[in-house]
């Protein structure tokens, strides 16, 4: 196998003492990672193991990276989104860790999939995935799907041989997945028959996606709108597409900021739960007339689409906050407008369609990324717990598990809530003999 | 088998007149039943089957056996608590639809249970239970367990040839079961082994408890509340045991009507998303010495128990949304008590406790259907149209399903939400063909 | 002056024990009316003094009364509403403390007047007015108007010599007046040059309206309807009529509840502060098409009328909770509706329009008095002790007041709140001596 | 009078792009001002007028600003705090429009005073401030207290004759002042009996402290925090220090992203009114002991102080949203930490008491100014149509109005929130002769 020569890639190692600064801030915001790391360093148990992990490059995630490096990986690191890496955070971990990290913010389509390539030849036992970027470009080089790979994954591939590529695959024990879209991917690819090895996925996790999904997405959606535009949200028609949980964490923040609130969907049963939580429900030609704020969460494409542009108000504005940059098809909005879009404010570019103005935010991708700086470290704090002990848990057990999406045993979910209470000084209550005995029998009656 | 020769036991025919008012006002917003019941009145998919329900004994419920009837059963009716049922719902449906009803309000334990024999000598292929009483209550016969059964029930089953009692269970093609409690008592036979035929959770239907366990006890509880004390919730301190759907719904009420509300929980998960919800949470014993109002909502039994009214403010207003009597332990309360409480309002008995004054509501017993009028007609609809949908899906498929704990087929729950927002005129999006696409693909990445 | 020979008129004495029991009970929640008492019975500060009070007859304003006695006053009391009375806590006042109560719930119209005739024939010193119907009737007395009088007060009125009449109303030392409606009324009065005493809008005590109108009305309303109708209030269209204090309690209740809020309102400024909390603004023709619920609070008349009624939706609710029945334009609505009202639940009469039903709720009087029980004890806690002190203090200093409308004196305000803190144990800081210099300084800059 | 040789002090002219494209994003958010402006421009009521404005110069000031202009005023503007001036924003208005602009983001205390010297040097017949500090140097110059100066404006009031001393603030016809401690401060000298000429009170307009205090300072004090500290606020606890309009919008908004919120107050009305929204209320030293953040919105010195400091969690978050920096007693902080201050991320600033960390955002001044940008445009276009058409009122009315602090005329408020409504295409109703009639008058009763 073609060794890759450099061991890292990153903007400019000189950033590292910010970075170092900005690390350690979330770390004060990440108990349960913390205790994490307290007995990985004790116990090793990643001890040898190569661990690749394509994830957005932040504080929070350099955290993790440091907890799986104490537990004994040797991790290299590349972005999962190419605008969503912090170059001081990458800086940081090559000077004063050594982890071996390819990404730089901004960089392009082919310099993204380059940093994917660079995470593939580090010959992982493990990886860890966010959008299933870095497993399916694997998956493509093991099926030999060379045309379904961008360029540059492409063409080390095809320099590899045969069997090289046979063992990049089969030395994967398995993987974690970190985000709805790269779990619906990888369900395809168990349902198509293809996936090579088991996923663990953590976004299913209890604490994962019901913190980080909705308290997360909630704040930092929001976030990230206010520092790109600082407009008013109290009094503002905010037009949330999707009611999951990214989707009712957004529809609540903006409740809670004063918003005017609009959900739309395509599913009856979410529908009606956003109905009875107050919120108005309607297709999206309908808000698409009113809206003053979009945001996209879905998981699906073109949910913002030419038939939509056309109908929204002068200086309507539009962000995304799924995981990948197609909810709104920036390409049918760009060919509708007059021209090209003129930045008016940083993560801004302005549209004119029929003499109206629209304002498409961080160019259609991840506002909590693009303009903020993702979710706060307190929810990454159980995400990565789950993170963290998935891998500890393939080490362990991923020779026994299908090739399948599997979710994070529960008794980790709990363990990781129970750490979260603590670190918190919060108290419950536990069950009585009594309590316990009643919840199981069944004679006891009215 | 004996014969029942009585074809009910309600309080008073001559109530019927205001009972069919109140019936039909039920009627007016519960849209989707409506829908159900003129399909059953064409295909008549129960036609000639005989069924037993222990149910609340509501105007909801009326609207449900009416739509039963006309989808051709013949049904037999009593209630699933001695204190909820109606009187007059009760009359109006003896009278104007020969409806088989065992029911009286305040009725006594031993006549509660006679009611329940009633319902099981109705020999019914398809029985609708709420907290499983009336099912328990056919497996301890079947079973011979006669030491477990109450007295009325006992003397029957007792009267019976091993016979007539095995033919009796035979003959249940399937049951549904309407609430937590049930579903937990359910689950626990089946596990046990004794579970004789296939149960339909419909509590677990996502239109049944996310809307009725959330939306139905949050806003009925705090009703009963009211309609008990009249107190004033803003600036109260509401102490929520529980914080499962029906607790959510409750404590998000509270907070919506100015209450400063303490969550108490037993699993660490839930406890932490109360917290990230923004409530307070502490144990019992904390809440106890500051709490205004108790609310249980656990299905477990003596959440607040001796040590926690020892500790209560004078004025502590305790009240139970739970299933079953068992949440607050009245045995330990009248015991510490200096005697036997005063009747100070209607569903207010006033205990004192070291000078103190401890006011229970209801008796204990579910204080939205003890002191109002248990949920509102919007949410059963969708409640029962599950009923309805399960009762005609185990006529069709119910000697196919395996004797354990079933949740309603998904399609039937999606077109229930699907009916409900037609008749709410709300339109939602459907999904483009390239968004089916893109959803089951997982090649297309960043 | 005639003497009136009879010292009350209510329902029926044998209410007495449950009246006791109900009054009772409110008097837990009312620490700060029960000091003022403990203090009054030692002061007797209306020693001697004949005090008439024309409000609503309910477990809170018999506390008031009893404080007032206490205080050395002779009190009658008739209604401030004809629907409003409950009848065993008149029984109560008169039996077991000779209370000179004019009041029968459902009253009609002459019954009404004619017992605000008896508390006039009481010649008190100082009233009380709730909608100042009884002091505007003195005026019209005092000022000849007899045309403009309700029938019994004219007879009476009439009956009397000049100097009777002139007596009648030179006797009276002050008002205070309870309700926003109240205040109006007697400002216009005053505009008019016609008012002869000083009146204390206790309405305006920020201790009043800050929570009565709105906590108290906002609990109370949703109250109200929930009893009459028991609809679910998540996901469903209510109307606020008015944006003041009520309309804002109000439309935060029904928020809190799920309700999707819209709100109408004749003033910009008020709208637009609708419009920041989140509310929909829109004129009332656009409303009237898609509400479910419509309550109006606005202190004007015929703010729902026939060209609403006519726009309506099959099944609309109509309520009102202000102050008078003229809000909703029930004679507009009699006229297009067929033919009478059918009652089809407690408190809910159906009209039929244009083939569609709408609902009107306790004939559009105050639906948190004409179905509930009107505001919670802890609200009129606050609101009758600016009534205890403001009469107290129209005897100290109302010979030296203007006759126009004035507000409760600062600090007694203050002295509400601070009491009210004190009795639910909760602290607050003190200024230091530094800081309080810092406030009144202006020296210190950037 | 000595001359102001130079015509503006600013960071850097080639900002001035940037700086463009920034106000004009504001304007888009500002179409009351627009309006104004468009009338003044054909008007010029402002024409040949010398006007000094002391304010934060941001965007939407930018905006007030060429408003100003457009009216025909020769506009000088200075900081109204050293920290919050957008040197982007300075340079635009130099450059592009030709404002006298004295005003460096980061300036010290003695170039912040002598821009303010700059500014009165102007000698302007209209003054406009934000926190009183031009109006009250203004006067210790008037007032010949040289001592109570700071250094740059002694010197130069030295400098001067008496006689010019006494042109320079005879010639001010009146002053405009924005925000409620300079309204506090100009209250104290016009009881004091120094106030040389009128104040209109922008800050006590309904259109101004209703929204911007309330929606302005809501979202941009938690903006601020969260790009100073990017934490998570559900399930944080949140003490804010103050419950005025500000505190009240600080503390909604903090519930609304989940915060668990704790009030602080010393009026007892304020404090009951927050426990009734439903918040803890309790003294510093409690809430000290628990809270992870901690804002001050209370227009007092030292709210904040040793006594709290030591008592604070490790980690806790301290941020002031008063105008001025006194609020937290940075002083005595110092004083008790170890050491100096760790810069550990932008605008925020470490230190060890005990042990432990606290950390300080925004040095104690304006952490809405300070970490993000300010109020959106949406509130200032508000307070800033006030502030327009308050120095236009002052150009006509000025010299008949006493030197007393007044408010805006309500017709300008109403015309204001009229204006805001129609640009959001909000329509309102309007009262029917008969309801005009009604309330007016006082005959109409029950």
């Amino acid at each position: 196998m073609s060794i890759n020569s450099v061991d890292h890639d990153i903007r400019d190692i000189k950033l590292a003492d910010r970075g170092k600064l900005r690390v350690e801030w979330a770390e004060r915001a990440m108990p349960v990672l913390r205790r994490i790391g307290e007995r990985f360093a004790k116990e090793q148990p990643l001890k040898g193991l190569r661990l690749s992990a394509c994830l957005h490059v932040t504080t929070e995630t350099a955290n993790l990276v440091l907890t799986l490096k104490a537990g004994g990986a040797d991790v290299a690191l590349c972005a999962s989104n190419p605008l969503s890496t912090q170059d001081d955070v990458a800086a940081y971990l090559v000077r004063d860790h050594g982890i071996k990290v390819f990404s730089i913010c901004g960089e392009d389509h082919d310099v993204y999939y380059d940093h994917i390539r660079a995470a593939l030849a580090h010959r992982p036992s493990i990886t860890m995935d966010d959008g299933a970027d870095l497993v399916s470009s694997l998956h493509m080089i093991a099926l030999q799907r060379f045309d379904d790979l961008t360029e540059p994954v492409r063409r080390w591939a095809e320099s590899l041989s045969q069997n090289e590529r046979r063992e990049l695959v089969e030395s994967v024990i398995g993987s974690t997945e970190e985000t709805t879209t790269g779990v619906i991917r990888l369900r395809a690819m168990a349902r198509d028959g293809v996936l090579q090895f088991p996923v663990i996925a953590v976004n299913d996790s209890l604490t994962k996606y019901m913190f980080d999904n909705r308290y997360g997405t909630g704040q930092s959606t929001l976030d990230g709108i206010l520092r790109a535009t600082n407009i008013l949200l109290a009094g503002s028609r905010m037009v949330i597409a999707g009611y999951g949980w990214c989707g009712r964490g957004v529809a609540s923040r903006a409740r809670g900021a004063g918003a005017r609130v609009i959900v739309t969907e395509v599913e009856p049963l979410k529908a009606l739960e956003a109905v009875m939580d107050g919120f108005e429900v309607m297709p999206m030609t309908e808000a698409a007339k009113i809206g003053d704020v979009f945001v996209t969460v879905t998981g699906d494409t073109s949910v913002i689409r030419e038939e939509h542009f056309r109908l929204m108000k002068d200086g309507a504005i539009v962000a995304n906050s799924g995981h990948f940059n197609v909810e709104i098809d920036l390409d049918q909005l760009a060919s509708i407008a007059g021209g090209p879009p003129r930045a008016v404010r940083d993560f801004v570019a302005e549209y004119r369609v029929n003499g109206r103005r629209i304002f498409v935010l961080g160019e259609g991708r991840l506002v909590n990324l693009a303009a903020a700086e993702g979710h706060p470290a307190a929810v990454m704090d159980m995400s990565f717990a789950n993170q963290a002990l998935a891998a500890e848990y393939l080490v362990q057990h991923g020779r026994e598990l299908d090739r399948a999406v599997h979710r994070t045993p529960e008794h980790l979910d709990q363990e990781i809530a129970r750490l979260k209470l603590e670190s918190m000084s919060i108290g419950i209550d536990t069950l009585t003999d009594e309590q316990r005995k009643y919840l199981s029998s069944w004679e006891l009656g009215t």
